[in-house]
């Protein structure tokens, strides 16, 4: 993505600056556009608990570079490799629900084994890593391909009319080391001058909606409109949204999707209103070992501080505000699994196809060794 | 309600002090309890545009009061009557999506029709918006002897374990003058000793949820929790929701239920998981003019403001925090419409009856004059 001229990746490396991994703080946008340096294993782990990095995909690339920031850490060569799967243990537990994360964290440890040198073992590390995330950007530009002719098929249909996109959480660039899944379609839908305004769910409790999606498209001058987590029914009922597009966090073999707390309540409300429901996904983010995923994939509960305080910008500063009793008690989930019933494709690197286990694991079966 | 050992109705007025419309300050709350005095047809407009009194039932009781206070303001006497169809006009016209305030100010002003004298004009007046009043607390009596029955049932059910009621926005006692609609029944299961636990929806934007119906709950030391909106789907997945009760602001002769944005979302998940989904509601809130009313009901725009920004509490005082980017659009719809079909029974003053027309116009055509 260009920011002011310049073209970032929202999690990246420079060869001028060994050890070092740069993400986007994704915790300051958009209120301050800032670069923070991650330098341990330690140092990734917290970026990620704390969302400075979000994203599945981010977060699976996040966690590749820190196993290559683990082949950095001082420890006898002897115990090098219980070392490094002490830290993809470590790094796979901090965030649950994603299954990216330890997909991409294995991977790396994978490429690792057998490797005694040290200097071999960092620089396949860190090109394992580096892979990874090329792939991931690669995979959102397919994603895109495959996505746009949605949109372009919609704006036919609707005789060139406005395409109304409805997207709950941020799935974005800074979601995906560059383009992002659910964005990728939109940019190139905006690219190709098919006329797209997006409803962009704000995504409480932590609001990657109205920070991220909302600066993202902003930034792009994609035109949008912020709307609470509530409104997207009221929008469906009055003929407001022509498709609904989200990404995924965890996809099952029978093409149920968990991703951001909320999502399954804008599928229930697009079925109702007869309007297509799509997720938009790399392959990474596929678990196969699940059928149905409601009751195996583990949903992330954070601290409920994130919901009774919402943070926010005042007086030149971030703040946060208590919304609540003080003495309330509050849960946080992190997730919710839509249903395949509700889900009338999966965009993916290879096309678009039903969530639909037989159309699934045909497309990925290469993939997954099946 | 009982708040440190007194007793106060939400909306009040006190003989000692005629003139003076009494509310307790809805904005302020949880983190102020304050009395806010209203003095003029205007103050009463404002009290109810800016939420300082707000519920369907509320708003109904306000705009009877401000008839009372348009009899005290100056006018010559040929052109009284002119002025408070003036007064009942505007007073209508501040809030459109809740029948109750053009219901009630339409009430208090049929009761003027023909008095010429300003003394009895004003006793006549008053007498009115305090028959309103009473007769709104007496509703939610009722309501809530109808509705405990449905508690008990899922109670007996359930073997006595806790029944998890899940509700959105605030239909308390702040809401309706006293007692409340949807606390109505929960106030009488608490006290009848029936285990029970509240999911309360944060309700964004304004978070009535958040800061009222926790706030009424916690008084009472009924058990609850506070959830983002976009998590009710997500525990009706996990069997951890017995029941939704919600209120209505309208409700069509179809049973069709205008509510805060966001009920026609919990209405999807609860039918989709079948589980029971009630609105709890005075005979106020019905029109009966209405058949449908996806496309009739006024559904009111508010600021923008309301959603860009978040109102909190933070070193001792309330603020309002930016959680998107300045420039962003956004709109901030305030109510939808849950269709009948997905509603199990609406709970009133004369019982819980089905959400159709048959059984609406049945119960209700005496008052209706049908």
């Amino acid at each position: 993505m260009i920011i002011k001229g310049r073209h970032y990746r929202s999690i990246w490396t420079e060869k001028s600056d060994p050890g070092v991994i740069k993400v986007i703080d994704q915790e300051r946008l958009p209120f301050f556009f800032e670069i923070k340096e991650l330098r341990s294993v330690e140092d990734v782990y917290n970026a990620i608990k704390d969302m400075t990095v979000r994203g599945a995909p981010a977060i699976g690339v996040a966690g590749a570079y820190g196993m290559y920031l683990a082949t950095l850490e001082i420890s006898p060569l002897t115990v090098i490799h219980e070392h490094l799967a002490n830290a993809a243990r470590y790094l796979s537990s901090c965030r649950p629900t994603a299954i990216n994360l330890s997909w991409a964290v294995g991977k790396v440890l994978s490429k690792s084994e057998g490797i005694t040198d040290r200097e071999i073992l960092s620089r396949v590390s860190l090109a394992a890593a580096e892979e990874i995330a090329g792939t991931e950007i690669d995979n959102c530009r397919k994603i895109g391909e495959h996505g746009v002719k949605i949109i372009e098929e919609i704006s036919k249909k609707n005789n060139g009319k406005t395409v109304n996109i409805l997207t709950h959480c941020n799935a974005g660039w800074l979601a995906c080391v560059d383009i992002g899944t659910v964005m990728a379609p939109v940019w190139l839908a905006h690219e190709r001058k098919i006329p797209i305004h997006v409803w962009v769910d704000e995504t409480r409790p932590r609001n990657q909606g109205a920070r991220l999606t909302a600066w993202e498209l902003g930034n792009e001058n994609i035109p949008y409109t912020l709307i609470s987590d509530n409104t997207g029914g009221h929008l469906m009922q009055h003929g407001l949204v022509d498709v609904v597009i989200t990404g995924s966090d965890r996809t099952t073999r029978q093409g149920n999707v968990a991703n951001k707390i909320g999502t399954y309540l804008k599928a229930l409300a697009a079925k109702d209103n007869c309007i297509p429901f799509y997720a938009a996904l790399p392959s990474s983010t596929i678990d196969l070992s699940l059928g149905d995923g409601l009751m195996e994939i583990p949903v992330e509960e954070r601290d409920s501080s994130e919901l009774k305080e919402v943070t926010g910008y005042a007086d030149g500063k971030i703040i946060s505000v208590r919304i609540c009793p003080d003495d309330a008690k509050a849960v946080n989930f992190g997730f919710d699994i839509t249903p395949a019933r509700l889900v009338t494709g999966l965009i993916t690197e290879r096309g678009v196809c039903k969530a639909e286990e037989m159309e699934i694991t045909k497309m990925f079966s290469d993939k997954f060794n099946i």
